[in-house]
């Protein structure tokens, strides 16, 4: 009985990891390739098989098999998956069917309302849109159940154990050392002159360079591929069929640059998590913080970082040549590390994101707890921004209105991005510390150690360990904010003379 | 309940018509970008969704569905689709799930030792696989019920309707007489001199010849796309998103170029049968053969003919400069259209093809049939190929071994590439009867009323008429072999001066 639990649990759980795979490369190829007038099939396509994986999610079978299941296992991934599976299955359960229904329906419309609203910076059009999904998503976490805020429930989807609780501890401490930082950087009479950037970079030798550093820094060709789409992402279909994309613009090198290498770092991690236990629930990663603390690892603290550039530089002068014969490494450096309290997040550099994270996470709990109305949100927005960044945006389309998430029902999503920062901050410290030759390793060429670290320490630990857990393992200390912060003191202070 | 049981056919019908497009797409993707250690896991993949569709066709509540369906339907693509989905079902559920579990196993396992027995041209190797799948076929065919040849209930899986009573007469009329045309071509004092089609072609400029070309013929590039792969394919998702493949070789532009308009001409069929009918049954092309009539009439009717050329040549001239100086349309005509008996099917001309082809029918069908020994058929492969081609394979490998069809268990689907031929031939004249200035367009350039023809005619129908309904439709008449023995006499005579 025992046995057969097991094996139905076994099954089950690889034919919906087979069917995540499908739905990935379906979107996969909806961004990347795909002619323009195949879009309402694949919609119809993506919306079969996602309808097919929540039936087998919720099948009654589960509460009994993880039951079963629970307690008697010794080997620690079939646990760590039962847990994972008890986790999915409850949270898919508790959520009827009108609901997810009217969700879909409501983001659906509430997306098409919002790029339109975006286009005319007219936030008024997307006040009732917006409160209808906040309502639903208020109603899908009571369903999900929750202690504390109801953020919580929704938080979970993204960060699994993570709760408003800790993040107001980490933020509230963040946020106005940051605003800080970005004061006296404001007030520095260093001024990075980042047109040095800009000219002209033909792009087949952007993406020949991107793929030369995607190799240094270990990415598997035989187990993905890089291409063209309109926004950048990875998706790992599995860790052998790992695909990243950029976009290049001629005028820069340096936005598609530093977006392969973010991309690279999350393909690291899809890669890392190993074939050994693809197809169980815990071969994959932990949490959307996690992840991205891989991206950010590799992007700031490895790419953005003097001994990377120490040894790549003379290939980008190669590689372009004439566009760097007067810009010497010292100028450079400051180029792309230039900080601006800018309106736009994804635009942000590594000091001021944080706030721009800071500032929605606190409106989309505000939204959710009910202390704040949709209607207001235009105005408390621009004045956050001020309080926080010292800037106004004069239109909604650069405030409010600029993110899709919350068109889309992503309430609780926001705040992995700057967990992210963090987790890789306090990682990267303990690299250092592990691999004291780091820093000259990366002036000679030699990205792979620093794979090899990551993937020891966090890869291929897939969801055996929460994301808590994990930091701790590898630091030996819990999620603590000053990391990032020293972080960025010392190159930023160092940079601009602070 | 009539609407009820229409309503349940229709949205079954839609989502095994979304599960087939899913399917397509996880292996073009396979074919032509995903990373190499991805494989293991397509495979399972696509064996899932194999599994659901096959779950889905084979559900009893279809017997009674189609029952109450079939007799009521004044909706002529309803009644198709009833049809159609019938002959599915049936098939279906007539093979027993231990056979298809034997099948795929006995191919899978016997693709790979011919792959082996190939490499090494040892057809010994490759007996008792084959032996086993003749037998297996065998069965297949047993449980599907015929009448006639055991062949039939094969040949009924590729093209409906068709029987070897039909194609015996077809191919033993054809066999002499082409027979005859290929050794009065042998002995023609006209040598073409092919030798002005090998040199430098750089694949950027192959590409975008390949481009134009398609273009012309009406290829919607909003609904299509055209990429690499090993094996030359057309796959279509649906009219909105077809995508063909071809391969480059440097040394040579005519066999890319061909296969483009080969494909193309596939690819044109799939996008013609429309939106309308889409997600029916009967929304789908009607036939193998038809299917490869669309391309051979495109590649050879149309793109190996003096009216195409004395359009294009000049491009082709200007798309590779130095290339054709020396080289007039008088002897590129003969070079394109060079006859020579040889021993692979693939690499075979216009005329040679069909013998091809013929040999292939005669052996599998005396396999199947009992009438042929396995362990006998390299020594009679090459004593038919001495009789009607006048050539005979040193090497298993270029002889029996050489198409991996039968290591597949794909038994009954050569036919379909000579009745492809049979019927563009007789389309095509008939295609000069109703466009009299059909040559002159060519000559301008202007190709997209043939595609509008063979839209009105062929691809808008999908399975509303049979194959052989279709090309009396088209023509008048049933399917006649003398319309393409025609063609290649004139054709032929003329180049070879007969």
């Amino acid at each position: 009985m025992m046995r057969q639990s097991q094996e139905w649990f076994l099954e089950r759980s690889r034919e919906m990891v087979n069917l995540r795979g499908v739905l990935a490369l379906l979107s996969w190829d909806q961004e990347t390739l795909m002619p323009p007038r195949g879009s309402s099939l694949r919609a119809q396509q993506s919306a079969m098989l996602a309808g097919l994986y929540h039936e087998k999610l919720t099948e009654p079978q589960w509460a009994d098999v993880l039951e079963e299941l629970e307690d008697v296992n010794s080997d620690p991934w079939i646990s760590a998956s039962v847990r994972e599976m008890r986790r999915q299955h409850q949270r898919a359960v508790r959520i009827p069917e009108s609901l997810v229904r009217e969700l879909a329906e409501t983001t659906s419309l509430g997306y098409h309302v919002w790029v339109d609203a975006r286009r005319r910076s007219d936030f008024g059009l997307f006040v009732e849109p917006l409160e209808k999904i906040v309502r639903l998503k208020r109603e899908e976490a009571r369903c999900l159940e929750f202690s504390g805020s109801p953020y919580n429930a929704l938080l979970d989807e993204y960060e699994p154990d993570m709760t408003t609780t800790e993040l107001d501890a980490l933020f509230s401490v963040l946020r106005p050392k940051l605003t800080d930082l970005v004061a006296r950087i404001g007030d520095s009479v260093v001024e990075p002159d980042s047109s040095v950037l800009q000219g002209d970079f033909p792009r087949p030798e952007q993406e020949a360079f991107g793929r030369r550093i995607l190799t240094a820094m270990g990415f598997d060709w035989e187990a993905g591929r890089l291409d063209v789409s309109a926004h950048p992402f990875c998706s790992g279909f599995s860790p052998m069929d790992v695909r990243i994309t950029t976009r290049y613009a001629e005028e820069s090198f340096a936005s598609s640059l530093f977006g392969i290498v973010h991309e690279g770092g999350h393909a690291l991690y899809e890669q890392g998590l190993g074939v050994d236990h693809f197809g169980l629930p815990a071969g994959d990663s932990i949490s959307l913080g996690i992840h991205e603390s891989q991206s950010r690892l590799w992007e700031n603290q490895v790419a953005r970082g003097r001994p990377f550039w120490d040894y790549w530089y003379p290939y980008l002068k190669e590689t372009f040549p004439g566009r760097f014969d007067t810009v010497s490494l010292d100028d450079f450096m400051p180029a792309i590390n230039q900080v601006t309290a800018s309106l736009i997040r994804v635009e942000a550099d590594e000091v001021t994101y944080g706030l721009h994270v800071i500032l929605r996470y606190e409106l989309e709990k505000s939204l959710l707890e009910g202390s704040l109305a949709v209607r207001d949100l235009d105005q408390v927005w621009k004045e956050r921004m001020r309080d926080y960044l010292g800037v106004v945006p004069e239109q909604s389309s650069e405030g409010v209105l600029q993110d899709t998430h919350w068109s889309q029902g992503l309430i609780g999503y926001f705040p992995t991005y700057l967990l992210g920062n963090l987790y890789a901050a306090q990682m990267f410290q303990q690299a250092q510390r592990d691999l004291p030759d780091l820093e000259q390793l990366f002036g000679s060429g030699e990205l792979r150690p620093l794979r090899e670290w990551l993937r020891e320490k966090v890869h291929v630990h897939g969801k055996i360990f929460s994301a808590s857990e994990l930091i701790h393992r590898v630091s030996g200390e819990p999620l603590d904010s000053s990391y990032f912060l020293t972080y960025l003191e010392t190159k930023f202070g160092d940079l601009y003379a602070l």
